[in-house]
């Protein structure tokens, strides 16, 4: 499990927002980049990910939309990674991921490369359905775009 | 690389067919236990898909339908394979397979158990598109139903 905050039973709580602008925490950051591909993915959200992030290769199993989705992952070596690999061809996408701490939190900024540079977009995962409810956006927070298909990632990898 | 005949470039090709009767040479086939399951799969034919034959696991990518698929498997460790397999509930098959040897090649059948009971269903891998082209059926085989979505794993395992 990648997330720093992960609920319990294989469930991401989770939400999704564009910014209004860059937060000055960001300079003191942690960020690295990752490379996602999608092997599969259906209309009901249900879909296939490798990524890999520095030296860390994973697959992952996501199904659901909205705040609540269904997510299995798993490390993979790199040889298993180079096998699968090129079946994500056309379907991938880079971005910049930088972990901001903020109250007791995490906040992801997602810092889209290539055909999608200049989109931003920061997700907050949440330990339990309570937490995410009461959560309060930042003033740098923009409009919340959790669900939006527009702005998921297998949608921007096939675009 | 499980099968037997295994084309270069991650392509496999391959045929399917009904059975007009089960040959003799069934009693002195090698036979084994297939459960597999889908994580996803899209339309068309590109699919990804969780296999336990034994006490062997993998994962296999596959895209394309008919003769001609690309295909892309790994191994997985038991721990991986039980991390994404709940990921497939719903959407699960088990079948017998047995292998057959015939001239140079190896036909699987394939015996599905549970809500598919009765069904059997031949396969033949070839190591190249002439040899595809130039088999010439057993007369135990019957109709011919290569790229027919009725027959597809991954149809009768959503069933």
């Amino acid at each position: 499990m990648q997330k720093n905050a992960r609920a319990a039973n294989n469930r991401e709580i989770e939400r999704k927002f564009l910014l209004r602008w860059l937060p000055d925490k960001l300079q003191r950051s942690r960020c690295y980049i990752i490379e996602q591909g999608y092997l599969a993915s259906e209309s009901a959200g249900r879909q296939v990910r490798l990524r890999k992030k520095g030296k860390t290769a994973s697959l992952t199993f996501k199904v659901g939309r909205g705040t609540h989705r269904e997510e299995r992952e798993i490390r993979l070596s790199p040889k298993q990674f180079a096998a699968l690999w090129p079946g994500t061809a056309g379907r991938r996408l880079r971005k910049v991921r930088c972990e901001i701490h903020w109250k007791n939190l995490v906040i992801e900024l997602d810092i889209y490369q290539g055909r999608h540079a200049g989109l931003v977009v920061a997700e907050v995962e949440f330990p339990d359905r309570a937490s995410c409810r009461r959560f309060k956006p930042p003033s740098w927070f923009g409009r919340e775009v959790t669900g939006e298909k527009r702005y998921s990632n297998v949608r921007l990898a096939n675009e």
